[in-house]
């Protein structure tokens, strides 16, 4: 189930990447690739950083197979994709909730300070995006918009804790990928974001 | 002779990221980075993605070489580099097709799939413009225009197959690389390039 | 005393990352992502370069809780901060020189010939600034403007050759440091910069 939901937390990933590519009037090839680096990107640095390579995507072609399928359906029913755009958002959070746990775990697997492994949790979860912003040319959202990596520390760090006690892996599991994914629910529900530090005049 | 047209190629796209960055106003430390980076971006990024570390261009003096002489000559003669554009877009067009015969050909070597072997080719020939065009603020070329990138997706599958087949390695090297120039000698010369998925108005 | 300075500068790096941040109005979230970018990015490419992996600041957490608390200072006192921009400039000048010559440093012990180690010194040095900028959407600043990584070259190239001298380790990093530090001040004190290819109108 776990792996079921990885693939599907990548596949809106890359449905994230695709939308943004076509508005961005990209050629095919472009499109594709955005939407291969918002699925990929985050766990890629992620590997990349911690020595893990050839990264996973090289290794597990099953990544590529649903992010090349996921470009083509986003392309074909690209002028309904508003009827979709709830689902699009759960899919989203989802795949948050699933690369956050993956980073941190890996993490811990490495033997890694926990304080290293949340941030390879929110490294996991977030760079995809944050590499989709630059290749656009834009800056990066989750840096000024929305409750969205704060999420993903908060779940990060209840995985590390839960991880302490004698709780089975698929409930923490489940535990920590409730909460990423509630805070962030409310968070766009009611429009909450962080304050800056510049006041708006 | 494939080292010479390696050579070849990495000065090109030397002179290439020169000229961006002398547009751009870069001092010369700048102009020397931008140059650096285009050539070589591509293959940095394949060799990172796959652990091949320390990066190929640290370990072979001769790139470097290269493209310090590149930047050199292109910053003397900038004034008359429009009566060499021919010559620079055939070199960078033969780079093209050299940079993603190696890389594919490196995705072999480590038992990559053939489909990573392909985006490995494709990774080698294309970001070091990603980069170069990513560090002077603008959105990739190759993202949203001219058959480019397409280029060496045709010619990366072409060389695999011909792998498979009783040819020798030059030969292949030859067939795969004319490829890759005669598509993009053709779309330039017609102005071809991907529709995109938005109706212009 | 060369681990203090160390962290002293990769203080520095997280003062100006953070205040860079702050003005362009990013979350706390992203301020503490660019803070620490601007802090440990150079090391961590020339890390991920050369094959050291896990990165540093993975394996020493005082680097970490560096930049928390340099980025949790910087906000508190963000309105008087002008007061301070003395102190700031000193101390990123300092980590400059000092980040410059470690990274020649891992250069020399990784066996890497002179020139490669030379560009890890610029690298640590420069690109965690450059990575922040993009990450801003700005054209690096050390492309186009002060004379910065030409002090870092002099600098790494500096300290290569008097490692070949019968001088200790200790009088060499002094030295060094003091040549880039030297040269930076004296570049900003009288405006210096290097010239561009395109003339002014």
């Amino acid at each position: 189930m776990f792996y079921t939901l990885d693939i599907l937390g990548t596949m809106a990933f890359a449905i994230s990447g695709t939308l943004t590519a076509i508005n961005k009037r990209f050629d095919p090839f472009g499109v594709f690739i955005i939407s291969f680096v918002t699925a990929v990107g985050g766990g890629t640095l992620r590997d990349v950083l911690i020595g893990r390579t050839p990264v996973s995507w090289m290794q597990d072609l099953n990544y590529v197979y649903a992010i090349i399928g996921a470009t083509i359906f986003t392309i074909l029913i690209r002028k309904r994709i508003d009827y979709l755009s709830t689902s699009l958002f759960l899919f989203d959070t989802i795949g948050l909730g699933i690369f956050t746990i993956i980073g941190t775990e890996i993490g811990i697997q490495q033997n890694l300070h926990p304080i290293i492994s949340v941030a390879l949790g929110v490294i996991s979860a977030t760079f995809g995006g944050v590499i989709r912003d630059i290749l656009c040319n834009e800056i990066p959202i989750i840096f000024h918009k929305e409750i969205y990596a704060s999420a993903c520390i908060v779940g990060a760090i209840t995985f590390l804790v839960l991880s302490n006690y004698n709780i089975t892996i698929n409930i923490n599991y489940v535990i920590t990928s409730l909460i990423v994914i509630t805070i962030r629910l409310i968070a766009v529900k009611f429009k909450l974001s962080l304050p800056t530090f510049i006041e708006n005049k």
